[in-house]
């Protein structure tokens, strides 16, 4: 159980697979050519300038993030199409105006304040795009009032510095299905209201608008595309627990694992402490028998790591520690000092709060937190 | 809303107010005082050198930890009596070797394992702290099977470089409690197991042991201290929501509070949505009226921050983005690219997930995070 290779692990670490990372990249690539798709990746699930090589290998060109900060991070990296899939945040419009001169930076609106202080801010020519809200009521313009949206998106062309790109939505309710055949529904219904207003918005004479749609769980499990221009999944890069329990990926999927120390076990409640808690996993979780989980339990093997351990699981998180739930089979071969790895229910979480991570070849990878 | 001193701040930041951070450093201090008790805050919570200082003005020269890491920080910083409350880490033994050559460290043992690794790599004394699982069945020896206790201390006393320290344990159910009253049963009835658990270890020729407990709910709600030696509470540094609402502390002894921009607001639904989400607050909550809450809304004035908006709350949380309940008459006076406040659920995580903040008077404060 403890190879080698793992020998210079001390504390809580992220392992990634650089095998199922491609693997993952290559097919969303593929399946976006198929759906004849412009992928533009999040980059927010590997914030990593290393990983997006990866990307870049493959062709990939243009990418989406998360923040403002983040964007410089890649233009830093040579990345020249950007787009900050986040609501304009007019504190940083410097940094907008800086970006603007460098790279194809795309923003997102979706009120009158947004689009004049951009328009103020800005030289060089901006891609806009207006944040539609297609269902999950987090923020945006609403899908089914569309007259404001065509209101503010003639606001948008008084301005010759701002380009109308099109309308972006997440449909983040995706996440929250209950099997796959309701994420490819929600997905779907989604994708429908945003050709809606697309629609709308012709018969007043505002054409050319692209279509950008999110989401993983539906990038994932859809194959029908139909009137959509350009997809941004992130999280499938490395997948997790949260992501295999919508069935929007295999388990094998799963390209990334904490390894964490065992500090403590009690066999006597089936249970091992680990160094790893809520600083390092975040504390997302996924539902399972009822039960709020924060990980699943793998054992590290000498190349890789091992299928689930069957009922093992992350089931309580302090902020250092983490108490893993492990069959008594199990837990009779693990001792203070061992490692066991963990799937983290929400990778994208995990990644930010540890801020750096490595290759199961040892080969350290560096991101934005840490940069 | 948006008044000169927080001109620079463009993304969701940590504000403390230090005349609060203070009070409550000497309230502690007098209450261990009077109770006769030693105090070693625990310094996870606000993980700066500059916040140690101030505890250091007052006296304090034992602190406590929650990593090997933590130790390593503060005793560059100066300290030289630390406590790491964490079960030894194995992995890490070279650390520890190297700080007990520095310092005086102390650290948790509970199993045989962990005293024989600890007595083979150390060449100076270092303190051992038994862990007791007084209740909340976290990790230690459960307060119930003493035997196991008596049998692990001997082992610890055959070796000379070994220093049994006392019996430690943490009531993390406090935390658990739904009033006050609750909080002071649970924390007095872990008191008291631990001092049955003392003198079952006396009546086996074992003496002359502390008894060490922690825990900011009842070392801030309870005043008796009976057969108490050491108390290691950390939060109560800043306090948040959660103690707040457990009524470990008024809302007035609060020390911390998020400035985050408001990047768009929808008044048909009540709602703000700030630059501000799980990577930055963590994803601790709290319950309120059966619904899981990530902060407290309140107003940045002049001077500090107002009261809690009523009914003012931070509901969701994506990646970046938060999503905050305002009444109507709040929210009409918000405009994009404004602040808000939010005073987080879970203090001890949003530090650990920001790694760096600041003062009401600008004095930007590092922690061991981006150390």
């Amino acid at each position: 159980m403890n190879t080698i290779q793992y020998l210079d692990i001390t504390r809580p670490t992220l392992l990634i697979d650089p095998h199922r990372v491609h693997a993952n990249i290559q097919r969303m690539i593929e399946k976006a050519r198929r759906a004849g798709v412009r992928l533009r990746p999040h980059f927010k699930t590997h914030q990593s300038a290393q990983v997006g090589e990866w990307f870049r290998a493959y062709g990939v060109q243009a990418i989406t993030v998360s923040s403002l900060d983040m964007a410089a991070y890649f233009a830093t990296h040579g990345w020249g199409d950007i787009l900050v899939a986040f609501p304009l945040n007019l504190r940083q419009i410097e940094l907008v105006r800086r970006l603007s001169e460098s790279i194809r930076l795309g923003v997102l609106v979706e009120c009158a304040a947004h689009v004049e202080a951009l328009a103020a801010a800005v030289d060089h020519t901006v891609d806009v795009w207006i944040k539609i809200d297609s269902g999950s009521r987090r923020t945006g313009l609403a899908w089914d009032d569309p007259q404001q949206i065509v209101d503010l998106a003639r606001k948008i062309r008084n301005y010759p510095v701002l380009h109308l790109r099109g309308l972006l939505t997440h449909a983040g309710e995706t996440y929250h299905s209950q099997h796959p055949a309701e994420v490819v529904q929600r997905f779907q219904r989604s994708n429908l209201r945003m050709n809606e207003v697309r629609q709308f918005l012709e018969q007043n004479g505002i054409d050319g608008l692209e279509i950008s749609v999110g989401d993983t769980p539906g990038c994932s499990l859809s194959n029908d595309f139909e009137g959509v221009d350009e997809i941004r999944p992130g999280n499938f890069v490395f997948y997790d627990a949260q992501m295999a329990r919508l069935g929007a990926c295999r388990e094998t999927d799963i390209a990334a694992v904490v390894a964490c120390p065992v500090v403590a076990t009690h066999p006597e409640r089936g249970e091992a402490v680990i160094y790893g808690g809520a600083i390092h996993f975040s504390k997302d979780g996924l539902q399972e028998n009822g039960q709020t989980l924060y990980g699943w339990a793998v054992l590290l093997t000498e190349e890789s790591w091992s299928p689930r351990v069957k009922q093992g699981a992350l089931v309580r998180l302090a902020q250092e520690h983490g108490i893993v739930h492990l069959p008594a089979d199990v837990l009779a071969t693990l001792s203070v000092g061992d490692l066991i790895g963990v799937i983290p229910a929400h990778v994208c979480l995990t990644v930010s709060a540890l801020g750096v991570y490595r290759t199961l070849q040892g080969e350290w990878i560096e991101t934005l937190v840490r940069a």
